[in-house]
């Protein structure tokens, strides 16, 4: 049994979180938050109580860290007695808090994959550039850390595992679908940090084809995907985290992500890629003073916490898993709908934050329980996937299938 | 007589001046072109001496000035001794270098009004925010001002005016209309200062119509142009300069500025605009740096001077000047065609810096010359147009006309 979470970040999907969190803390005991500026932490921590999210009186502390700093944080990690970090800060501080944690001990989990500031979309697998270097080290110290344990990655990763465990004998391909058909009602606004966003559209797409790994470029590849609740919605091939690991598990399946992109996001993100201001590499103005276009996107954007209170409508994330079972072609499509409203009305976030900011604290629950402490890294696919999904139907995230035999609610309990 | 002359400023616009400078140096003496970057300068006089611009032997120089500083401005008139000043800086230094010239006796022109970095479209007219507070100060201290002598603002205020002496009795309409049917091959570009261009168009539309301001939205309000050479071509009312000095002398008529745009640019300017990113108004990004928007957008844009050797097409600027003429309805359109390519093989520039460049090299003439220096301050149609016209004709920028009589070339010599 493990205990007292410390929150890494205070962002949109912190807020999810902490409330979730907060909703089981007669489990999870003492919660911390610490981010750069301790006073967003504290504005978390008055929602929290706000909305009377705490199960138990218990103890929620706010913290300044700078997660870039290992020592600092693992001394926060001492002082707090925290034996699980949910790291949901910038991808940037992902390798700087696992130290943290492979050097005090504590359990670990992110959502997103480890970046550095200056780089996109390294060599794949990504997850061998940074993450998995540190395999041998949280074994010898007898860490777990659960990688992109967020909704895509997370689940996703899950749904791949919970195919190749129930549904399926042999899998030919595996492709996850992400469909927002919610509104927020801005001219544009994405729908977590605009750098991280689109930093994940800007460089080459990687999918893992024909057992290897195949390039393209964003919006090169879209289809029209019709989906339960959302309907027809069109996607587009994309890279992203889950590729990396599920590649790895399922060399003989194609592996593919799709993002759903109205016409309008493809023009506004078309527009500004194609005259720099996409950029992570820093320009000069005029004036002598150097900037990172991509941060000043970022800046004249919508804060996407902002959007919560007006958005409407419903996301679709889901594996469409194709194989033989018992011989016969068969597939599979494993989902979840969640309403951008309903997640408002709980925690305060909209429904992207929300499907985000979940499955980690199911996580934490399972490290805490003992059922997913394994001590050691894990992808999610690694691990059992139902008592994740059974927890997630309890905790505001319920996985549905449907195959040749229907569409219906899925759970192991 | 008066002789010698400085240039401010080096841009595209710059280049041009300085190479007509250097045409035209049996008559104009010594040159001089600073700039806030020496080398700057430096690089344009090398590019005078590259095409042996110098009709006869004689002096062109470079200095490093900050063209904000009004006595850094005047110390450099006088140590070159300089009767002349062509003020092609940005904007933002006309008061400051024409303070310069108050204070030095020396003559003034510029190519564009005044403006002050944090505002964008102030009241009309907008010559009265600042130029016309000096009209007394010229008068005064018998200094010869020329307001917005580029070619639009500039040649199209001598059309207006050579309408009112040589076509017509009574004027009730002056549409002006500029159109650039060339093209640069870049997904996108402006043909000026990005910076300078889109301040234009993020404000008010500001047009004089039945004797009063009228306000519009940019793109608000377009139409199909059918004109010489350049066929036909949308255009969009837009706010500019030239309106707020012809509204002034022509109370009765309506006055009207068209800019040509096409879709993509419109498409890129809304994204850009919507967004926020067209904004002098500084942000905040997450590090906590403060930039203004529209600088960083500057700063990735092509710079317009690079667009110069492979731009291909025509220009057609002019003014479709209706109202009566003995007694009966008559309608004419002044204009000249430039060409990108020609521009660019005589003096190393685009077309639109060079339709820019010219007219105020022909003022400078023809201050030197006396026949403009009036010793005062004076929007262009406060000017007789004739000897502008005529000397127009033998630099490089022909006017033409065309009303019920036929296409044709004008000429008074």
């Amino acid at each position: 049994m493990k205990k007292n979470v410390l929150i890494i970040g205070a962002g949109g999907v912190a807020q999810v979180v902490a409330h979730k969190c907060a909703q089981n803390n007669d489990i999870l005991g003492d919660l911390h938050i610490a981010s750069r500026t301790a006073s967003k932490c504290d504005d978390i921590i008055a929602s929290v109580d706000e909305k009377k999210s705490m199960k138990v009186p218990g103890t929620f502390k706010s913290h300044a860290v700078d997660a870039m700093d290992t020592k600092a944080v693992a001394d926060l990690i001492r002082k707090t007695g925290a034996e699980i970090v949910i790291n949901v800060g910038t991808p940037y501080v992902n390798m700087s808090v696992l130290d943290a944690c492979i050097e005090t001990g504590t359990a670990y989990m992110d959502t997103a994959i480890h970046e550095e500031p200056d780089k996109i979309c390294e060599t794949p697998p990504w997850y061998a550039n940074y993450e998995w270097k540190k395999r041998e080290a949280c074994e010898k110290a007898g860490v777990t850390a659960i990688l992109g344990v967020g909704f895509d990655p997370g689940v996703v990763n899950a749904y791949a595992r919970l195919a190749e465990d129930q549904y399926l004998d042999k899998m030919t391909s595996i492709d996850i679908v992400d469909i927002n058909a919610g509104s927020h009602g801005k001219y544009f606004a994405t729908n977590f940090d605009p750098e991280i966003n689109f930093r994940e559209f800007t460089g080459t797409v990687y999918s893992w084809q024909n057992g290897k790994w195949k390039e393209n470029r964003m919006f090169e590849v879209g289809r029209e995907w019709d989906l339960p609740v959302v309907g027809k919605q069109k996607a587009y091939m994309s890279g992203h985290d889950e590729v990396h690991s599920l590649a790895n598990r399922y060399k003989d399946a194609d592996v593919r992500f799709w993002m759903g992109f109205g016409d309008h996001y493809i023009n506004v993100f078309t527009v500004l890629k194609s005259i720099g201001l996409l950029s992570e590499q820093p320009v000069t103005t005029a004036e002598g003073l150097e900037v990172v276009p991509l941060k000043v996107v970022k800046a004249v954007l919508p804060d996407p916490a902002s959007l919560a209170p007006g958005y409407s409508g419903k996301t679709c994330i889901g594996d469409l898993v194709k194989g033989t079972k018992d011989g016969k072609e068969t597939e599979v499509f494993i989902y979840n709908v969640a309403d951008h409203k309903e997640a408002y009305e709980e925690v305060g976030s909209q429904g992207i934050s929300y499907t985000a900011g979940v499955p980690p604290v199911a996580a934490a629950i399972l490290i805490a329980k003992g059922d997913w402490d394994v001590k050691k890294m894990a992808n999610v696919e690694d691990l059992d996937p139902k008592p994740f999904i059974n927890l997630l139907n309890r905790i505001g995230l319920p996985t549905r299938v449907k195959d040749a035999k229907g569409d219906r609610a899925v759970d192991f309990g």
